[in-house]
């Protein structure tokens, strides 16, 4: 049993990190200096992470360690490596998926709390999204300062985007889209979305002729969604940047201040890359500043940005809130979301050119019932009596995994939950609970997605203003 | 006396460059392959290079060099340093200026020789230009191939660019205006005139707004040259980057085809430098490509572009040329001019920020007069006296060298460095001639650019068809 960490035992750490959780509740009620209490929680999740490591196990307030706990530091579960998690790719080794307290560390963005998922429900009047209640989207930066801001009845927008390197879109591509609608509805703001076919482009194997038609394909899937026409613009890079100067100007800014060096520490670029690369994180800084829309904002460059992402997408914008108040506009906010899992289990990639790595927005239903069956990794026993008798492992059951992100009902979410630890729900019920899930809501998905025409594209896609007064 | 290179004395060098001369005739008249003549004229210049540092002087057929040869080749000549020259230096040791011929094999360019002038004059039906005649335009790549096409009626287009980096224009910065309005009118042919204000800001401490006022002051000036807005596109990368997706697809599929090694290599980058201008090369690159004009070309990509620009621009279009067949476009062609020299001599640098440095467009006939007698170095004698009795010397004379830019009469000119060299002319007549000759030009100028309007500028701006059928 490993039990202590730079001279700590673990019943020690567990005593710093219970008082540390108690100096964090009242600085919070003394209602002190924000970035007291932001250092305060930072050291929080440090040592949570390392008490993670050390015991095997996550903290829980009032449950001491056992002197029994197992080494599985994770450390050693990963075989010593990191988790690896930027823009193009994302690894680990752990069948539960990235160790996302770790993550938050590493970056240095706060973890979002139930503190803060109260505040939205306060601030917006809505019950929290499901994302935000299960810990999906489960990391920000200073969300805190938007709601603030927003009190005052200071508006703000959202951003986010998406890479068309192909026609394909599983499941997964929904979730940023599925979360923004709904805080786009909440807080009635307008919302930017930019399809990357540039980045495509000089990334992949592909003509730019073939990343912009992407680009209009995955709108169609992005507005079957349901977003509003009056309140959402959406952009292919290679249109916008040739329809607005405005947009290049702030391109043209952003890359005046970040170096090679910088980049080449970020996302890992190397002197045999295209200069294409080496220079693309600007056009995906641009739109996170408000004049970069003036038919949007009217000119307006203080307009604050939120950005709703996965966090393998947050180097980007940790580059972007640096630049920032250098070039005179707001740092972004940002709210990152857990990576969706493959079918085949969380430290599997899921890929576009594996159909049967996931779902696909135009699987029929005995396609899904299919792959959900055959493909979907379980968290089961090998045999019905050894379920029955030990239960499955819902951390690591795809299945299960799925429902957290596409069952509405907590409870009944949490029953599942329960049954199948136990043993009284098995793998085949579980993945049928699944299919029935996935079926009518990709159906429904087909449905929007095919009412949405050629000229509702182009409407959208058209730089216009919106209905917001700026 | 350094007689020998490479085992060869003087005399072995000029008998093998004789030889070699006979052979380019040779090859010429008997319209060998383009490729055997290009060849036969490479080693050719190589050797004329060669002996030109071995001797001190330029080849010359039919005068064998003398025994007393001083050893003053380029290398001692020069300190052991070779001229600098790229888009951001020029440096020589040598008060004549750069060694061109030397550059035109390190650059592997190909010399502008009379045959080509003749060439020129046969296909255009008209008297070359002083500029060709002088040998100011004096390198060029795949000239001959833009003149067989324009033969058999393939028509090509102009492309040609300013840096603005400040308002002040001096006379040196309307060289290659002054030279492409020659070729528009002579060729009768579309042209494009890149004013690269987003490089200005990249390089320079100067704000986004300043660099394209800037652009729109040099509009003024060039439009003064007496361009045809029927025929001339001129453009603001700002702006045209905003307005023109086509321009940006080609940005990007060069951006896709350079890597960061490669533009390190041609222009010099460090990891210390900001993305900008690592990839900026691609948007210089990008006008010579007829598809970034659809406007102008209709969506032709096969029109052929011919850049007259100075030696220094080369970088941008070795690195534009390379790129062409893997994007599936033309090469350009080239014509390069030499440099412009600052009054206080060839080889210091010419600096906007110094009024004294230059003749500028906005000088009153007092100043040009003043700047002229007080600063323009002189290749004269110190006394009156001794200038009488040895002579002066024109190649280094600020003002001979000037007045070879802009006296128009070739005679005249002979007879004045005849005049200049034997002692005759003082060099305060030879100032005398030179302020005579810019002051009526610069008035002109001054004239000229009074009447151009800022409607007239946003005309000349405004991307739109020209007067051309493609």
């Amino acid at each position: 049993v490993i039990d202590c960490v730079g001279g700590a035992t673990t019943m020690e750490l567990y005593e710093q990190l219970t008082a540390q959780g108690d100096k964090v509740r009242s600085l919070k009620t003394a209602k002190a200096d924000k970035a007291d209490v932001d250092a305060a929680i930072q050291l929080l999740l440090k040592l949570k992470v390392d008490y993670k490591e050390v015991t095997g196990q996550d903290y829980k307030a009032g449950c001491p360690p056992s002197g029994t706990a197992v080494s599985n530091d994770r450390q050693s579960e990963n075989g010593g490596e990191e988790d690896t998690v930027d823009p193009w790719n994302v690894a680990t080794n752990s069948a539960k998926g990235v160790d996302y307290d770790k993550l938050i560390v590493r970056f240095g963005s706060s973890k979002i709390d139930q503190e803060l998922v109260d505040r939205i429900e306060k601030v917006s009047g809505q019950k929290p999204h499901r994302f935000l209640r299960r810990g999906i989207f489960f990391s920000h930066r200073d969300m805190n300062q938007v709601l603030d801001a927003y009190e005052k009845q200071k508006s703000f927008y959202l951003y986010t985007g998406r890479g068309p390197s192909s026609q394909a879109m599983h499941v997964g591509h929904l979730i940023p889209f599925v979360f923004t609608k709904w805080l786009q509805d909440v807080f009635d703001i307008p919302l930017v979305i930019q399809l990357t076919d540039d980045e495509k482009y000089l990334w992949k194997d592909l003509s730019l002729e073939d990343c912009h038609r992407f680009a209009e394909e995955n709108a169609k899937d992005i507005i079957a969604c349901g977003f509003d026409v009056n309140k959402t613009f959406i952009f292919s890079d290679l249109d916008y940047m040739g329809s607005s100067p405005e947009f290049y100007r702030n391109v043209v800014k952003v890359q005046k201040h970040v170096t090679f060096n910088q980049v080449k520490g970020i996302f890992g670029f190397s002197d045999s890359d295209c200069i294409g690369k080496i220079s693309f994180p600007a056009i995906q800084a641009a739109p996170a500043f408000s004049s970069s829309f003036p038919q949007i904002f009217k000119g307006r460059k203080d307009v604050q940005c939120l950005i709703p992402c996965a966090i393998d997408q947050d180097p980007y914008f940790r580059m972007t809130r640096d630049v920032a108040p250098r070039i005179g506009y707001p740092k972004p906010a940002l709210l990152h979301s857990t990576f969706f899992p493959a079918l085949q289990g969380a430290q599997t990639k899921m890929s576009a050119s594996d159909a049967n790595s996931s779902i696909f927005l135009t699987d029929t239903p005995k396609q899904i019932k299919n792959k959900v069956n055959k493909h979907a990794f379980s968290g089961g026993k090998d045999t019905i009596e050894e379920h029955r008798e030990q239960g499955g492992n819902p951390d690591i059951d795809v299945a299960f995994m799925y429902l957290t992100f596409f069952m509405e009902d907590d409870e009944q979410l949490e029953k599942i939950r329960q049954d199948y630890t136990s043993g009284i729900l098995l793998t085949g019920e579980l993945k049928k609970m699944l299919i029935e899930t996935l079926q009518p809501m990709i159906t429904a998905h087909q449905e929007n997605r095919k009412n949405v025409t050629d000229e509702m594209v182009k409407q959208f896609m058209t730089p216009r203003p919106l209905n917001f007064n700026f």
